[in-house]
């Protein structure tokens, strides 16, 4: 998932990590020099993983949580360390499962070593992420983040399960996509909290934050998938249906279309073959389904907003905001 | 890894489990139980993963170690559950690497639903062995079990990478093996220890014993491969040099061979094609080669037996020790 990177340069907003930049390249330095703990004949290979660097959202979240609760530390930092070595960890996995050549215009470990060792990999980046986790003093993070990985795998098992079955429902998709993709939002910005000794009420807004800009996240990518511009997006689109991945907007065609028309949609769908995107572009709800994503990824911008509301009014509270505004500024690209 | 229960009928000892039986009952019980800790929908794989029972000797190290070392407790089952939890998640990886249709005579999770759904079913069992490693009171557990599990993994890429390379040394194979399946045995009798609150000369000993233990077992397994009957071991033989395995008896025939010999060997080795063990038992040094390699993996276990004498004695440590035995018995079988 190449969060946030995606149309940057057409977006109205910056992405709002201006504040902590200095903190976030100190985490960039350690995620870099965390394949040091590795044995050296697999460092090099962690190396290759911890250096196709991406935006360190995990980690700017966990940061700018705990600059709004108080002052950010150095275990703020190995939080956002842990989370996204766990993302990274599954990234590995996922480009097996996905066989994909590419991340980030650079070749993935299953390309470059093969899915044996990338198995591997993965495990050990994995088992590491939870090591550094257990050097906290309390079993608390360890705990969550342990929580929080298994439904990131469990959400992509879901995933799996679901693909070209038509009797997946919307609410099985947000299931599916609150686990897969904001369980490690929700982690960065909750245990952000708790490190901060923040109130429990706080904790759980926070958790509820990175669940709604995760989820929200996620609509706009697969709302992307149909509607982007594949040069702008860098990478390969209309995915998803090819894969028999159900997202929002198709969930929302086939809700809103006539008998036949979704007669005709299911049947392109079990084909199992790529479908060309004229196809479903030409439905007459396509627009409306494409609108109404893009409705409900911005009332969970709002419901995210209302979150941070708890939290004292200061540069990093605004920046958790900025965040809120930037996704929302994206999702203007996304038009049928 | 079919732990101990090859050969069974025709060994000499029993598996002195009989002390420790109500309790290894318990472990099963609950290990089956821990399927329900899961998403229903993921719940159905897990519980056939769980089911494929083994001879469950890291529970069975852990309840012992307890035994010995005082009272063993709720606490020491719960380590031998999350350590088998974690040895379970390795197989259902492994078996994606090797290809491997059956194991136990069961179909892998990955013959029955594919790579993909593997990948993430192994993710999903690690990270749940993970959380309830974080239950216990204190983070000294998870440490260590993420450490030996970062261990496991390693010591698998080693071997992945040192396949078919006639420049692997004998020290490279003990640490390999040290790593990838003595590790869990170490943290089963080391950790155990230190939940009965044993001084850390009993836990260096102990973990000493584990590590003892499972390398000789290691030796043991790869010798059987060369020597085995398949009837009896119930496993298909002789895989070890066509996947390019350098196992001590193979690394101890190189380095005895003449001249020629190591290079008619390296030859077939190199071909990378099945071998017929009669070739290799066809060399002069063969015989003395698996006699050195039992000799070998007997003065391992002289060495864990004088590991385990740093316990009082007791029905408990005798059992430690009746595992040794037990294992050395086993070694009888290993004749070119």
């Amino acid at each position: 998932m190449k969060l946030f990177t995606k149309s940057r340069a057409s977006a109205a907003l910056k992405f709002p990590f201006q504040l902590i930049a200095d903190q976030l390249r100190e985490v960039e330095d350690q995620i870099k020099a965390e394949a040091n703990a590795f044995d050296p004949a697999v460092e090099g290979y962690i190396s290759y993983v911890l250096g196709t660097s991406g935006k360190r959202i995990r980690p700017a979240l966990a940061l700018l949580v705990g600059g709004a609760c108080g002052v950010p530390n150095a275990d703020h930092q190995k939080l956002g360390i842990v989370l996204e070595l766990i993302h990274l960890a599954t990234l590995v996995h996922d480009d097996i499962m996905d066989g994909a050549a590419l991340r980030r215009s650079q070749p993935t470990a299953a390309a470059k070593w093969g899915n044996s060792l990338s198995v591997l990999l993965g495990d050990c980046l994995f088992a590491h992420a939870l090591e550094l986790a257990a050097s906290f003093d309390s079993t608390h993070i360890s705990r969550k983040i342990a929580r929080s990985s298994n439904e990131v795998c469990t959400g992509e098992i879901l995933q799996t399960q679901r693909r070209f079955d038509l009797s997946m429902t919307i609410p099985d998709y947000f299931r599916i996509i609150s686990m897969k993709t904001a369980a490690l939002f929700a982690s960065a910005a909750e245990l952000s909290a708790w490190l901060s000794g923040a109130s429990s009420e706080v904790q759980e807004n926070m958790r509820k934050y990175g669940d709604l800009l995760g989820t929200a996240y996620q609509i706009y990518d697969d709302c992307l998938d149909l509607t982007g511009n594949e040069e702008q997006a860098g990478k390969t689109l209309g995915t998803d249906l090819v894969k028999g991945k159900l997202t929002l907007p198709i969930l929302y065609l086939l809700e809103e279309s006539s008998e036949e028309q979704r007669s005709q949609l299911n049947t392109l769908i079990l084909r199992q073959e790529p479908i060309d995107i004229s196809i479903i572009a030409g439905i007459a709800g396509y627009a409306g389904a494409i609108r109404r994503s893009v409705a409900t990824a911005r009332g969970m911008l709002d419901e995210a907003r209302e979150a941070v509301a708890i939290l004292p009014e200061n540069d990093h509270t605004t920046a958790l905001n900025g965040i809120t505004d930037y996704l929302d500024s994206l999702l203007e690209n996304c038009k049928a």
